[in-house]
């Protein structure tokens, strides 16, 4: 443990990574029938920052949760990104031909197939959640599904981008965007929080909950200021996307909203928001630093 | 109860397909955000068999299950089927224009809308199965999604549709089509079986147990060879589909393996094997007669 998060959370960062990236490639299984497997691997391995499933295991960390649970819903909410990914990806969403610096998911294996790998990898988010044997108890599988549920559906990320559809070539007033975007990917990063908090398998505090619940909704939010501002400021080949894309499609951005300089203001403060809120939940017995750590990483993250 | 399924389970399914409408109609929201609401409750309402949720009724009362617990199973089922009609439908999948005798999803909302449509009810599906609350034990809550997740996934239904892709225009033996079919529609309707038995809430006896099981993978398998054969006997008007589809488009069919006569015997053939399964369940509390009755009305479907 340490209080400034540097040497000691790169490496607590590059063993949950290689954990993750283990779990994933023995849970998302070559072996699916006529190529879908693999089409789910692509979809899913060697790519991605990851970003979800750290903030899983750090929260999971902080309230000293189960750990097979931990990594179970590290890599389901990965793969709920993942899915929908691949899926805004395809031409009648986004029309986009590079991610994570490869081809699209649909240039690679036909639309039709990216299709089916989405699907099945929301339904293989949610069977690993629910595994057989005494390693997650029963009540926290439920707990964990019901999160998991709210914030991929309706009401959370694919709500959050049926606003995105409906408002291309719009100019938004701010309300409008944040409400956008806390849906479209504010919630699934808020939501691995407390994915990571329910696997203490018990309430906690109120006062850490709250603190938690502040963390997330801030990051969650500072995550795509600093993707818009990165949308304009960085190259292509860096972000292993299409660079630019947002601006030149019309799609209303932070950038869009409040100038460059503007956005960037508007990071830092909600940084220090997600910083003021781990202030709440310094009682959490495994410790808050690696949370800490994370939102400053994602703050100043050039990719 | 009654012995021969007449009128008493008429009555029955009458009055449990009017409590699956009003549950499918308030659960599946129309204020979801940007008009995703509406094209998720398009997809699902006023139309439909409702033979996967009647599976998963008549299952829960054969073993007197918990009621809540049913009806939210036999709406998150019918919720993945509805799902993956929507997909299916897509210009890039079977590219169909008529289901349940309307406009396909993707003609009245777009294919954009269709595609998120279909996400969000995949995701609703498993909310469904994880609501707070009392009603639905915590343990039974997990069990009914891990039973979904697996039906739905890679391994199942998604599967089944990548090996129906890969497979347009080819002959095939009777076992890679049966493979086939087991994956894309009979794991669905399998497991409704399997998910009113786990409304118990606790192990059932072997004998019922193996029993249900080989109810429900008779009933599933027989199920898509009357689909199939109703698919060359029968007009789009009455189906609510475009008839003769899966000939024209070279999909290889029991119809075109085995003839007419030859797939109206083999659905026979299944049908007095779901029947003979329930023989071997007779102990359980709440009756076999709906199930029994099913079976039976569902291999002489018209439509």
């Amino acid at each position: 443990m340490n209080a400034d998060g540097a040497p000691g959370f790169e490496h607590w960062q590059d063993e949950r990574l290689a954990q993750v990236e283990r779990a994933l490639s023995d849970w998302v299984r070559a072996d699916a029938p006529a190529g879908l497997g693999q089409a789910m691997r692509y979809a899913v391995l060697d790519g991605g920052k990851r970003l979800r499933p750290l903030l899983v295991l750090a929260a999971a960390e902080a309230v000293r949760g189960n750990p097979q649970a931990a990594l179970r819903a590290a890599c389901a909410v990965e793969l709920i990104h993942a899915y929908s990914l691949v899926h805004d990806d395809l031409p009648c969403m986004d029309n986009d031909v590079l991610r994570r610096g490869k081809p699209t998911a649909h240039v690679q294996f036909g639309q039709a197939q990216a299709l089916l790998a989405g699907d099945a990898l929301q339904a293989l988010a949610f069977e690993l959640l629910t595994p057989d044997g005494a390693d997650v108890p029963p009540a926290m599988q439920a707990m964990l599904c019901r999160l998991l549920a709210r914030a991929a559906g309706a009401d959370g990320m694919a709500g959050g981008q049926a606003i995105d559809l409906q408002n291309v070539g719009r100019q938004l007033d701010e309300a409008v965007l944040r409400d956008m975007h806390q849906r479209k990917t504010g919630v699934l990063l808020r939501t691995s929080v407390l994915l990571g908090a329910a696997c203490a398998g018990r309430p906690l505090p109120q006062a850490s909950s709250q603190a938690l619940r502040r963390y997330g909704a801030a990051v969650g939010l500072a995550f795509q200021v600093v993707d818009d501002i990165l949308d304009v400021t960085a190259e292509s080949a860096q972000l292993g996307k299409t660079a630019g894309k947002d601006a030149a499609s019309g799609k209303p951005t932070y950038v869009s909203l409040l100038g460059l300089e503007g956005a960037r203001a508007h990071a830092d403060a909600l940084l220090a928001q997600a910083l003021a809120a781990l202030d709440g939940a310094t009682g959490l017995p495994g410790g808050i630093w690696r949370l800490d750590a994370l939102a400053r990483q994602m703050a100043r993250r050039v990719c």
